[in-house]
């Protein structure tokens, strides 16, 4: 299953347990990662969503997300073979509509200045897409979206 | 001019400065401000959009607002009575497609916590949000928005 469709199964979750999503965000200049998820008290979660062997090992740059946030997870679908996949690792089940956390990924506390940092960017891109959405007007009034 | 409109233009120019935007924001329980925007360095600016005079005379929340912000600004068209505003805040001027600030408002800077809990409860809203209109499914499948 396409990336796209199990980030939607597991935003839909994610917005079950009380935590806002936004896909495809970048948190530092040559990482972009499939969904951030902000939990109520300021949790970061990312999760990066992989449609079948090829994808996951063709991926060199997912070690690099762990420093940006509190806890990462994959998620796949039920065809995914899972042993693939870094034990130390969480683990969401997903489908288009749906998805469970099968192995909840360790925790390691983001640093206060990151965690503000990584919020405040997640605001501001969340704020931009939406505006853009409603007002498709102000797309075409600027060149590019502010950094 | 109806208050959306204004917060259209005051959209659009304020993302010009490099804010983001979001309409229709509870800061606290009791209080719903017309425009927030969060500035490129966390700064947060609250607008209020008034159509004319008896929108502004029946607003009893307005000073409520003065704590959730470190700048507090009015957005009215060119037909307002600004004379009836208070000198100590901001003023833009704004119709439908764009805006000018007018006067700053004076700088009373929020308090760091306060501030946390703002930009978080500002990067859920606009998230969900976002979520809703590019997943429309995921409303149907939930009573209602988490807290």
């Amino acid at each position: 299953m396409p990336g796209q469709r199990l980030a939607r199964g597991t935003g839909r979750h994610l917005r079950d347990l009380g935590f806002a999503v936004l896909e495809e965000f970048v948190p530092a200049r040559g990482l972009r990662v499939d969904v951030i998820a902000l939990g109520p008290k300021g949790e970061i979660w990312i999760v990066e969503c992989k449609s079948g062997r090829a994808d996951f090992t063709s991926d060199r740059k997912w070690t690099g997300y762990l420093d940006w946030c509190d806890r990462f997870f994959w998620a796949v679908d039920a065809d995914f073979p899972e042993g693939l996949l870094p034990p130390e690792t969480g683990l969401i089940l997903a489908d288009a509509w749906d998805a469970e956390i099968v192995r909840m990924g360790p925790e390691a506390r983001l640093a206060s200045a990151r965690r503000t940092a990584l919020m405040r960017g997640f605001a501001r891109q969340a704020a931009w897409r939406l505006q853009a959405l409603r007002d498709p007007g102000v797309a075409a009034l600027l060149p590019s979206q502010p950094g």
